[in-house]
């Protein structure tokens, strides 16, 4: 951790559209002005339909969240994305890239674009969404791409049976030119603020540090306890006004995870009953998909937030980690994550925060950072245990997280059993 | 390909002991004068008993072709070289590490060595051949180590069968002392030059230029063109003395793989009858074993070559590549090698030299490069259908090996059929 005086300047935050390396941040979306004239040009070129996934992936890149990326990687993208987790530019820097941001095609589609330069992606409406520019087909090597990001082939990875499995034998790169913003219309639009927004909010609240939180499952008193524990950190070390982003992920997470509208509702919650404090917490969704893929998502994480203009990391134990899909066993080594972190090409600026383990502290009756020298003192609660409590109606134990939030969660477990009792039910009659 | 006007400095060769980014080639065998207080030593010491692998790859680590590594990986090179193909260095600088240098241990051995910071290494004999310190063990994840390493974890990767499956659970790390030169006492050991010996042999020679050709197959006439064919554009480019780096791999091939010592033989016979110039090829064994693992594998045949000198490396159609093991394809895109060759972190300066396609010409009767605009004109003959040709004693096209050569082949597979026959007697009586 560094202290004030040996800050290095380089992690001081950034203004507004200059990433950390100097570059301009890359926004894909077409100024109204030209939305017209797209939509027209579209209507001329050959077309591919793209999936649920594939548009949380036009919305990533059209924000900037994977800056410099200008589009879907081309095989030369593709390739050190795979092998070396990062992209060398031009200029000879070096920027880290993870996770393949790819768009797949058919045999069918492939021929449908035969020798043309562009296409048009379609949404789910089959309205154009963009226009994919300069476009380079190459081979989609699944088994490839699956064992060199999840170092894992087994079957049962669920971004892999999503979108990997079903998709076609080609990816498409090119140059991505999105018609008009990304929005879903959910009534969560309002907290999908891009990396443009979130670093104007940062300047607008004069915030010298963003320390960012990503997270999947609702927040509970350990998670609160570590993010307050992090400003005080923060504020030890010299900043004057450190600002939490707090950072839920809200493309497409597996099925037994609590959904985005829950979660998004239980945080409102948590910031409701004080457990953090609205004046220092800005709250935004991540529109990317997850992919449980460990070690190399979670730079992929972490580099979006940077573009973001977050300078502070918080990274935990198994960080976008899950169980093994066919073994009793997590997937990866749960030091693995900050490890690799840590050692990211590209991610030399980034402050990592490593999280101490917090538990529920029955002496005290409250989430606390866990004493190895009275361990018998502690319970810890794991997401798949405080699903359960939810489930069954239980109560955690008091302290374990704010009642509100509790309540968000109880009320969705509860509606997701009547709705199974009714197709049950429906299925027996 | 540069020209000699533009040509960067730091692609001219530099001199015995100096690696290109101007570090000492580490060298980990110890002095005579300390064998004896060593050997004295490790009788003191936990021991783990090596496989042959492991001694070639102790052999890798005592000449420095794997500099600057001190010994087997601990987790934290493990790791980036998983993840990254590389290693940053204290100073900042990067260099290239694509596989995975490391030792397993199984359970018991990890109980037996305890809390021992120490261990030695014990070869085939029983007697030690090296000193591993400061020792990390950590957990071996073969699973993900496979998928990360072959992008794939098909059953039949020969390197996976013969080291990883059956290996312990654990790796062990440490800086490694080696008591002796190794040595194999198979009548090849005066081909094993260190990288040194490579370098002071280079400068003996006068060389401004080094191209290394890595193979393990036996030369026909198509390579030798093309080594010829390259050290004619090196004399273009303005090179005065370029010299022809044969390095055949002589550390564990697959059954099918024809052995070092015919392909040793063979290759004497290539020189022998002129096909290559003596004066300007230089030929030595590389100790390391192969993987067959495409474009993460060809990266270290290149870095290896570059720490014993080389400054150009030829790289061809598939390099390290094989048929998928359970699938009728080849597993890697026989492009990818000669495309992350180029991208690779850390081989910057390496002047790499991609392969033109050489052919049987059967117009002209003889090996040339391949014209599309006559391609009927052309004969490819594999190595599987070389290796039939030589095993039915029929003979290929003239002109497609020197007969020397393509007689130590037809011997070798004379002789093995023979075994054959007596081993199937043996079995029938």
């Amino acid at each position: 951790m560094p202290t004030p005086s040996s800050r290095d300047p380089h992690v001081t935050r950034t203004s507004a559209l200059i990433d950390p390396d100097g570059g301009a941040l890359v926004e894909l979306v077409a100024p109204p002005s030209d939305r017209e004239a797209l939509t027209q040009e579209a209507s001329t070129l050959p077309s591919i339909s793209l999936k649920q996934i594939d548009i949380e992936w036009v919305h990533v890149l059209s924000e900037g969240w994977a800056s410099p990326l200008k589009g879907f990687m081309r095989e030369n993208e593709y390739l050190q994305c795979l092998h070396f987790n990062c992209l060398k530019m031009e200029d000879g820097s070096v920027v880290n890239m993870s996770l393949p941001i790819v768009l797949s095609i058919t045999d069918q589609e492939k021929e449908s674009i035969g020798a043309k330069e562009s296409v048009a992606l379609l949404g789910p409406s089959g309205g154009p969404v963009a226009i994919l520019r300069r476009i380079e087909i190459y081979p989609h090597n699944k088994e490839e791409r699956i064992a060199r990001t999840w170092g894992c082939t087994a079957p049962g990875l669920p971004y892999v049976e999503e979108a990997i499995t079903p998709a076609g034998n080609w990816l498409i790169g090119g140059d991505l030119q999105v018609i008009e913003p990304i929005k879903y219309n959910d009534g969560l639009d309002h907290y999908r603020l891009s990396p443009h927004q979130l670093r104007d909010e940062f300047d607008k609240r004069e915030a010298d540090a963003v320390f960012a939180f990503q997270l999947r499952n609702p927040v509970h008193n350990g998670h609160a306890l570590l993010m307050n524990d992090t400003r005080r950190r923060l504020l030890e070390m010299g900043y004057k006004n450190p600002i939490l982003l707090l950072h839920p992920l809200g493309g497409f997470v597996k099925a037994d995870d609590v959904p985005l509208d829950v979660r998004m509702e239980q945080h409102k919650k948590v910031l409701e009953d004080g457990v953090l404090d609205p004046e220092t917490t800005l709250v935004g969704i991540f529109p990317s998909p997850m992919h449980y893929a460990g070690p190399t998502e979670v730079q992929w994480h972490a580099k979006a937030r940077i573009n973001a203009g977050a300078n502070f990391y918080i990274v935990g134990r198994d960080p976008a980690g899950m169980g093994h899909p066919t073994e009793k066993r997590d997937l990866y080594n749960p030091d693995h994550g900050k490890k690799v972190l840590s050692m990211a090409p590209g991610l030399e600026k980034l402050n990592i925060l490593p999280f101490k383990v917090a538990a529920y502290d029955t002496v005290a009756k409250k989430m606390a950072f866990f004493d190895p020298s009275r361990s018998q003192d502690f319970l810890f609660i794991s997401g798949t245990k405080m699903r359960n409590f939810a489930k069954s109606g239980e109560n955690p134990p008091d302290g374990f997280m704010c009642p509100g939030g509790w309540k968000i969660l109880v009320d969705y477990y509860t509606s997701l059993q009547s709705e199974e009792a009714v197709a049950k039910t429906t299925v027996g009659a």
